[in-house]
């Protein structure tokens, strides 16, 4: 096999990340060979999912000035880690010099919110999506959007596909074709509903609902985001 | 929304496990409403994936005598698992009180060892299931089997569909198909090379040579475990 790069990729960790947004693209992006993965935080201290158990970041920001594959994962926490200026900090100064800058899910509106999406086109999880252009982005309504070296990924679960093209563009199709093997990723999902195409106007009209009830400010804050963003660049 | 039963769910952890194995079902799981998940390991010592960064438990055996659900992980490390006694252990007492009694991928082979699928129908890795018949289960090609209470997932990412056929049994098929769409979870394989029935044979073939290289003893392994199986039972 012939020798591969050694690539080194920093998954941006926070307070109330959804888990598989990261552990999703982690384990693909694990396979891309002689490749190594930090979970990265502000400090070493673990931090909280959604998914009933925390995950432990392997290195704080100050120990991963670069990277050469930089991830953001989403997450109810997306909205407080875009007001966090170390985080902005951290991932505007990593995404400015890596090769590849992605996100999954609201992970893209964090990346926007750092300037690092200026007039690219992105994918974000499908209720949040319209929010992109707040900060200069244009939401797309694709599971992989490619644009330049930003790859942006869909709600949740689209880490996944997310992951295996980025491997393809990398380490080529038949590299990513041997991994999905090894994932057995022969997706059946056992109902239609997915997507809010897909899904009932009774199931989208409920999860609208839960996410007015979990994040009633949510709009008010990114707007002052926004204005933080557009007075920092002097506009 | 009706009141729902407490559900307790925990997760084996072992080292070498695949990751996604485990985080893609917690992350349904999750959602169950009103469920506590636990990780569980001998000891709280990190445990080592193959994903590049380890997972933590948040509980011992000791900690957990029981569960409403059990679900067992697989990846490489679940041979070792199989041929320690505390595990094994561990598993056959929880299952054989747990409500549901799960797994993803080789995980069905660790279930099989501990006494769980004598005679049951179960999924495995594609690679790996027609060894579950040493250990007594019934092995069958396809994503998610359920036989009775015991339900099990083919390999890694079959645990997303895994989880929410088993929500959908225990929540109802409405709450499931919310929390599908709250993943987003409509998948978009890049490629046709999921199984080995879509992969051509050549990326079959690569596949099987790398599990020859990594796990060149394994078959020797599972007589052994089998052995010991049986000589435990009387047989």
């Amino acid at each position: 096999m012939a020798e591969r790069n050694p690539l080194h990729i920093a998954f941006l960790l926070y307070d109330d990340v959804t888990q598989l947004d990261l552990t999703g693209p982690a384990q693909v992006l694990s396979r891309l060979g002689n490749a190594t993965i930090d979970l990265v935080a502000a400090t070493r201290d673990p931090v909280a999912t959604d998914s009933g158990s925390p995950l432990h970041p392997t290195a704080t920001f100050a120990e991963v000035p670069r990277a050469d594959i930089l991830c953001v994962p989403g997450g109810f926490g997306t909205t407080a880690a875009m007001e966090d200026a170390a985080t902005l900090d951290w991932v505007r100064s990593v995404g400015t010099e890596a090769t590849w800058v992605t996100s999954v899910c609201t992970g893209s509106l964090l990346l926007a919110a750092a300037g690092l999406l200026d007039g690219r086109r992105a994918a974000c999880h499908w209720a949040t999506r319209e929010h992109l252009a707040l900060f200069g982005a244009i939401p797309v309504a694709e599971r992989v959007v490619f644009d330049g070296n930003r790859v942006t990924g869909g709600g949740v679960t689209a880490g996944i596909d997310f992951a295996l093209a980025l491997m393809a563009a990398i380490r080529g199709e038949d590299h990513a074709r041997f991994v999905q093997l090894s994932l057995e990723y022969d997706p059946a999902p056992p109902f239609e509903s997915g997507s809010p195409e897909r899904a009932s106007p009774e199931t989208v009209a409920r999860y609208r609902a839960m996410v007015a009830q979990r994040a009633p400010d949510r709009a008010e804050r990114f707007a002052v985001i926004a204005r933080n963003q557009a007075a920092r660049r002097g506009l």
